[in-house]
């Protein structure tokens, strides 16, 4: 583990909910005690819950789409869809950087990789060069044992029981 | 699986971090959509992150403190642990009847029924008498296996790598 983490950095994965809207609660959590957060969605388009109540409620919780209104498709993924994801990653390096943030948050970033829409070891170079006391977070499945292995606090969301298998098909307010 | 759910009860529980961000998570999503939450914080005394938020920027997540600011002793329960946490759910059973809120959430429910502060049957009751189209949301360590049952949705929050596993405290802000 590098010395400069300090139990800064968390990642959520696994197959179950709870791996975004946990990084949400946490940011929620450091916007009221007076932090600024900064996060960056991959391959998220749509007008996500959490995009509206920033936007209308929370000045300190910066959200920034990276994707499109559409899925990506591993193995045919679109030159759009790569620009925007390694765009994603710029702002979020910047913001990581600008010192105006308290925890930065990389939402569905073990998924963009997995996919290849971004590479591994750019990931790595900013986890391991994060500012000391920045607050990192990685979220997705698939998460890549290399992420693990830097992180300091690892939490798997595991599905016990999902409606969606019993033909449920998510609502508006709730599930997204 | 009662005929009155259709998705509506999720369950957040495991020894892993995450079960009440991911709620709150929820509860940040549903209020960007205009729906209302009403929270039960059950055992939490505190000031939380997530209380300070709800009280300078949203107006439509209400949370409720059904504890003390000390922790609850497992087997040497104090009477006034009890009584707040029976008033904690008479609140949450007020709140779901009331028509205000679209999702009720008792956080750390699961717990308060381990430590015997609430009778399993007073939640069960609620459980499966709760109004069709409320959401409702129940987290915490020791999830009974009747909760699991009926709940629709139900997640486990698995720690794989804890910093508190290395001395690491926990900081204002980010921890709570």
């Amino acid at each position: 583990m590098p010395d400069n983490n300090h139990g800064y950095v968390f990642l959520h994965t696994g197959n179950g909910k709870g791996k975004t809207t946990a990084a949400l609660g946490l940011a929620l959590r450091a916007v009221g005690h007076g932090k600024r957060v900064f996060m960056a969605q991959f391959m998220k388009g749509r007008d996500y819950g959490e995009w509206l109540a920033a936007e209308k409620y929370l000045p300190d919780l910066v959200l920034h789409k990276c994707g499109r209104d559409s899925f990506v498709i591993k193995g045919d993924l679109s030159p759009i869809d790569i620009e925007l994801a390694l765009e994603g990653l710029e702002a979020a390096k910047t913001a990581m950087y600008s010192g105006k943030y308290d925890m930065v948050i990389l939402d569905e970033i073990n998924v963009a990789v997995d996919y290849k829409l971004i590479p591994l070891d750019a990931v790595l170079d900013l986890i391991k060069n994060k500012p000391k006391e920045l607050y990192l977070g990685l979220t997705g499945r698939y998460a890549p044992p290399e992420f693990i292995e830097l992180a300091d606090l690892v939490t798997e969301m595991k599905e016990i029981k999902h409606p969606y298998t019993k033909g449920f098909a998510g609502r508006k307010g709730f599930e997204f």
